[in-house]
């Protein structure tokens, strides 16, 4: 029979098995689309991985919960009962044709992290909490990361009347999901019961293979704001309307995305801006737009170098509007400032990543993370693991297993750190 | 009780009658929508209107079918049976969020001719038929006037394979309309059948307004372009890719739409050029678009002006694309050459018009008709009723009641005229 051998699958290395299980988790049931990988918040898809993800939960020797903003969660008790938990973790949600180990391969790795105890049958002075955040990337509703905002307690209820792309409510979404008249309030943790939060997630950049490193230790991640601005004209025939009497919405607007890309190249300090999602209302051929919506993403170091941005692009929209005699809105979705790890964390990761021979990169994150948001329920640190091309949110978003294997490795370490620093 | 007296509805004159009863088309279940009129081809909205335009065909002396590809047509037959028939009307779709007269206001002042015809017991030595062409619009498929191309035996049978926005193909759409396997050829009329076909419209453009008349007598309707600009880049996550390294092409569309405007702006000859749908895909905030698409719809009064805008334009988008490595395909959707009117049906619209007391003004069309594809089945002309402020493709589209009783009298001195030429 050795003609056609196969690597016994039980003996993927962990980390490596990480990797493969998000593989798995790329097509459907776990997508919402044939060819592509996108699970949104709230979805069938979403719920299927929740599914899979509770089976290897409960394999590696957790106990599983959903708590009341749809994150999953594992528990792997401390050698003392209801002991504070470390929690490691990251989202299980994707953008629309995204990748397939943004955020969830940081959930996986803590999963085989559990594992690993397990299978050393070693229980710790905390309890290990895995979680798997439902909503990172808002790539359904307007706002991101409700799911770890809920569980920091700092979730603003009135998110539950957003509505996605086909009107649906959150609040009727979380409905459909089976949970009904979500109180946000019980998905809050003490923060006494959170002894530290730890995510591993792929950089999604292309600092880490630019130097030939595995890994990276997270300063800090990137202020970011959200914002939409709408420009409103006159609807109009396209045919009899003649060009000067015009007040078309459009060519503002592209105006408007052109001091976009302007402002933000000529900046420094990390920023960028992205106009991501471009819509003319009514959206016909042969109409003139009346209005035309386009959504802004500006981020930088540090929120002061974020605001002046916005604070140009905005002044120079509202420039572009007057003189075309366009009504303007500029409305602010979301305000994250920048958010350092913690620097007793950071030094235990870094003497982790450093134990596994892996020469650790101290970098900041452009892409905003569940981390930033527990932040404040706890002290945090980020892993993060070298993906090809710094490509992600892109179907060819690729990892190697081997640096997946490095990660675990890391992680366990950071693990034992952070025993002999709690019981120190 | 004459404190509370209302005027008699069945006093109301004929032609301020087809406004009222546009009026009443204005909303469910003549719309698709609760606070607006959208009433597309092929919808329930579509189908509610046929039913209340039946009934109205059938109380005005006509009996009433639908052809195969759904448009409705009444025959008011003429004194001998199978004579040849003027046709009039015009189209009974609406774009999203429309105006109640555009199209819809022809089909009622159609009507009103035969009822005044049948009242007065008159029989001409043609038939007349009234017909309510079903997508002249194109605002739920990519073509437009598949319905009266169909009549005119110029539809390409491909078109059945278009899809709308929610990708249902325009072959379902027939089928769940009642119609399945549409053979368009059934519903082509043979030249010798059809007399002449008349469109009486809302002008949708300011000029009979600034004259202060009532109605105008279209010369010609402008040469049109249709086309669908694709431009790709790379998608990728919009914190963690330099503004340096993006090759986003949202920007590229941006200046793109700014050539779209300067080069129709500096045209003359009627040249207008529209972007009426801009889609930035995937379109998530937070990821930088992987490709945006938008509409071009390009209009002069000849097709070598138009021709050459269009050049122009392509020619810009190119050095554009160029420019940001950006990839660029450009796809022609439709191609409507200029429409003269008929000169010696215009002559006898002129002479109708002129009796009617109102100086005729003669004018070209930039809003493309379903005359101009009838023109290919037999000679066409156009009555042009003023609307305010130009206004049109818009809930505030408005005309004068009094304005629509003269064009109502305006189309029975048109058939007498015809009917004296027509014995000569």
């Amino acid at each position: 029979m050795d003609g056609g051998a196969r690597p016994d699958p039980t003996l993927i290395p962990l980390g490596a098995r990480a990797m493969a299980r998000c593989d798995l988790l790329g097509a459907p049931p776990y997508s919402e689309a044939p060819d592509q990988l996108t699970r949104r918040f709230l979805t069938p898809a979403h719920r299927a991985a929740l599914d899979v993800l509770g089976d290897w939960m409960c394999e590696a020797g957790m106990t599983v919960r959903l708590d009341a903003a749809a994150n999953l969660i594992g528990r792997y008790e401390g050698s003392t009962p209801d002991a504070p938990a470390l929690m490691i973790g990251s989202h299980i949600d994707s953008v629309r044709n995204g990748g397939r180990y943004d955020g969830a391969l940081g959930v996986m790795l803590g999963i085989d992290c559990v594992d690993a105890l397990a299978r050393a049958k070693r229980r710790l002075p905390f309890a290990i909490e895995v979680i798997a955040f439902g909503d990172e990337e808002g790539s359904r509703f307007p706002a991101s990361m409700t799911c770890s905002r809920a569980v920091a307690g700092t979730v603003d209820p009135t998110v539950l009347t957003m509505r996605d792309a086909d009107g649906m409510t959150l609040s009727d979404a979380f409905a459909a999901f089976g949970l009904p008249s979500v109180d946000f309030t019980k998905a809050a943790r003490k923060s006494g019961d959170v002894l530290a939060f730890l995510e591993a997630h792929i950089e999604q950049g292309p600092r880490l293979e630019a130097e030939d490193l595995a890994l990276g230790v997270v300063t800090a991640i990137a202020a970011q704001k959200r914002l939409m601005v709408r420009l409103t004209g006159t609807a109009g025939h396209a045919g009899t309307t003649p060009m000067h009497l015009r007040r078309d919405p459009g060519p503002a607007a592209a105006e408007a995305i052109l001091a976009v890309e302007r402002i933000c190249a000529a900046g420094s300090g990390g920023l960028v801006g992205t106009v991501g999602r471009i819509t003319a209302l009514p959206g016909a051929f042969n109409v003139i737009p009346g209005a035309v919506e386009f959504s802004m993403d500006v981020r930088a170091e540090t929120s002061a170098a974020r605001d002046a941005a916005v604070a140009a692009i905005t002044a120079e929209i509202q420039t572009i509007a007057a003189r075309r005699s366009i009504g303007l809105t500029v409305e602010l979705l979301q305000d994250l400032p920048e958010s350092p790890s913690d620097p007793v964390l950071t030094r235990l990761l870094e003497d982790a990543v450093h134990a596994t021979g892996v020469q650790p990169l101290r970098l900041p994150s452009g892409a905003g993370h569940d981390a930033m948001v527990m932040a404040d329920l706890a002290p945090t640190a980020m892993l993060f693991i070298r993906c090809k091309g710094g490509v992600s949110h892109n179907p060819a978003e690729s990892v190697r297993a081997d640096d997946c294997v490095v990660a675990h490795r890391a992680m366990l370490a950071f693990i034992d750190n952070l025993e002999r620093e709690h019981r120190a």
